[in-house]
């Protein structure tokens, strides 16, 4: 049902891909690795996500007659290439990080084996998927710490691409958030939504009384009432009288979220609604949030910045040839660039991680071929793909769980939202022992 | 061919949808406008886009049976609002500046006008659109002025969401880039592509001097070399060796870039290159441009900061009630909120420039009804859709054309990359002449 993504490339991995049909190397053997160099600045730790709408759509990384003739009349391909691409489906093999684990600097999160020419031409694929729905993971993650169990909406889609905003309201949810306003997120992924009404509702009717009095009738008196669009005080006085003491929730949306919410609280308890919860938004982020755990409120709501990745849009990961062979079928030599900023460690890395008594995680590092794992240590990547076939598809229920228990799995002090560096750099395994 | 749109939408936009049904306002008359209250710091002016985008998203705002159900299922919606999307399809009246004009704090970038349930539904969708591709433009038209003139090539889309990628290759375009590395950007708008090699390539031949080879071989001596995978001076050697001196561009993607592009100048003059042009990328923004005007670089390729709308990912307008009426067919009465820091003008508003003899722009103001515009201002909006139906679309080359025309209507301070406060914001008429 995905349709085809052949074309979501950028122009330089068919060029690529073109060359190398020509030469001869394009059933050379490839491994090529995602990883991050560095976290956003501040950040202790970052969670993986988009892995499970990634592999649909590299299934889906095909080529119509009509893609190709257009490539070819670009002159992006020649005839080898041209036909290559017309009977294109990847057939590799992928592993990677679980959706929704931890990863930091250096952590090979995803790795993909096959032929250099159906390696290459998923690169900017991958990234776009996993650059965007980590970044968002990452942010939302933080934000459900600061939130201490009390429950997050998601509600950003207006702030980002229409299309984003679906995978936008996936990522927050495999991060811990409680629901979303996003009505194709629920539907496509079966997430809460949630939502009652915006200012323009209480605008639209004579009176706040009478916009109130409309909703508590097509949605009951358990619903939440928007009560900031004139006074607050007022709005509260309204809201209760209108729905009684059963009200769901008061939204507040505007002015000092603490203060207003100290003067709901108390002002619905002199009013008898001690049931009615407290909900605010409002440019809400991790920090915020932080700065509100003393106050009165009993959920929250966060737009823009979860949508942006509270000041980080974007994972910095990238996607480079760790290993080739130079003959199809020939054994893999590691490489490695030497660019000046912009150093890589070659070969095929496996993953590791230790962990103490208690479970919490100690150590990553990982293994190339012909070094050996730390005793005990566990191996980070799971088989996602076979012969280009996904093998590995959690539902979002199961990825929400192993992210929260992912994150337990780290001390309090990595947990903060202050800033600091990453709780641990990932490096060779026999770096490690050198340096122990 | 647009796959339906409506349940890219927020939760709360339906069950005020549903409300209205229910106590019977749905068929009532109302104008909502888009408008950013502020621009992003330091920021001096907007560029809007995402309309050509939009109207065909508008027109393509249904749901279908099963859409209905799983909302009627979910609660969002009751029998009479259920019925109501059944047979949806927008047919107001759009109104809109043109895509690609500038905009400040205040201007009504876009005014919808019909029934209260046809315009409420819209708003989610409206501020995706509007919201993303503004503030990639807005960033975009920074650095191109900051280039002045030189080419600069958009190559984000690895560090956004896979369909985010196209709208952002197309805001970059109209705000002035000169083309994209994403192809179905080049096959949905026509956009240019563009894109020779990564390190990869290198990486996967027995040497550098191979990969050249292959790479000219397919094509061309006019293509870039990508030449900092090991040592750059020797990679320009081996460039100019392998092409000669009809070589294209090389092309630097690491270290201190001014410094590596003049000792590419030098050692490509020195060996008889001397039409072959430097390409830098890397980390590239508005900032790190201006930066580099004195350094010998024919051309830029940009990014993640372009794909972040450098700092500012989202532009943050939002969709306002400001005027209704209590009856169908009834007349419209002005409405706005008194939120504490989130106060809104009612009023339905028509937006006038000035400028002055030499054409730049002076002043945007607006009227409402029963107020006048200056003399001989000039009317900022345009018919974009009426009864539903699309009557304004410009093709991306009208647009960059008319951007690049705005964007010559500030001054050269206006137009500095350093941090300022927005050029103008937009007040109502009578407010301009109290103040004149």
């Amino acid at each position: 049902m995905t349709e085809r993504t052949g074309l979501l490339t950028d122009r330089y991995e068919l060029t690529m891909l073109d060359s190398w049909v020509r030469d001869g190397s394009a059933g050379h053997g490839a491994v090529f690795e995602v990883f991050a160099r560095r976290l956003p600045e501040g950040r202790r730790y970052g969670v993986l996500a988009g892995l499970g709408r990634l592999l649909p759509l590299i299934e889906a990384f095909t080529f119509d007659a009509h893609d190709v003739a257009w490539l070819t009349e670009q002159g992006v391909v020649g005839e080898g290439a041209a036909a290559y691409l017309r009977d294109f489906r990847f057939g590799g093999d992928i592993d990677a990080y679980p959706e929704g684990d931890l990863y930091f600097p250096g952590s090979p999160v995803l790795t993909v084996r096959g032929t250099l020419g159906e390696c290459i031409v998923l690169e900017t694929l991958v990234l776009s998927v996993l650059n965007h729905d980590t970044a968002i993971a990452s942010a939302a993650a933080r934000m459900v710490t600061a939130a201490a169990g009390r429950p997050i909406i998601e509600m950003g889609g207006r702030r980002t691409h229409e299309q984003a905003a679906i995978a936008t309201a996936r990522a927050a949810y495999l991060a811990g958030f409680a629901s979303t306003s996003n009505l194709a997120a629920g539907l496509r992924y079966g997430i809460p939504t949630v939502g009652t009404a915006a200012h323009a509702f209480t605008l639209a009717h004579e009176s706040e009384e009478a916009a109130f009095r409309s909703q508590v009738e097509a949605q009951g008196a358990g619903t939440t009432l928007l009560v900031d669009t004139y006074d607050i005080a007022d709005g509260i006085r309204t809201a209760v009288r209108v729905a009684g003491p059963a009200l769901g929730a008061v939204r507040i949306d505007s002015g000092d979220l603490a203060d207003e919410a100290a003067k709901a609280r108390a002002l619905l308890d002199e009013l008898g609604a001690t049931d009615t919860r407290v909900v605010a938004t409002s440019d809400l982020d991790e920090f915020v949030i932080s700065a509100l755990a003393d106050a009165p409120i009993d959920g929250y709501g966060v737009g823009t910045r979860v949508a942006t990745g509270s000041g980080h849009p974007t994972a910095s990961m990238v996607y480079k040839l760790v290993a080739v062979s130079d003959d199809v079928g020939g054994p893999l030599r590691p490489v490695s660039k030497k660019s000046k900023d912009k150093v890589s460690v070659g070969g095929h890395k496996t993953a590791w991680r230790e962990y103490d008594d208690a479970g919490l995680l100690l150590r990553e590092c990982f293994t190339v071929p012909g070094t050996t794992a730390p005793a005990g240590a566990q191996r980070v990547q799971v088989p996602v793909m076979r012969g280009g076939a996904t093998v590995h598809a959690p539902d979002p229920e199961e990825i929400r769980a192993s992210t929260a228990a992912a994150l337990r799995r780290l001390p309090p002090e990595a947990l903060s939202v202050a800033a600091g560096t990453p709780y641990l750099t990932v490096l060779a395994a026999s770096t490690e022992e050198e340096t122990a």
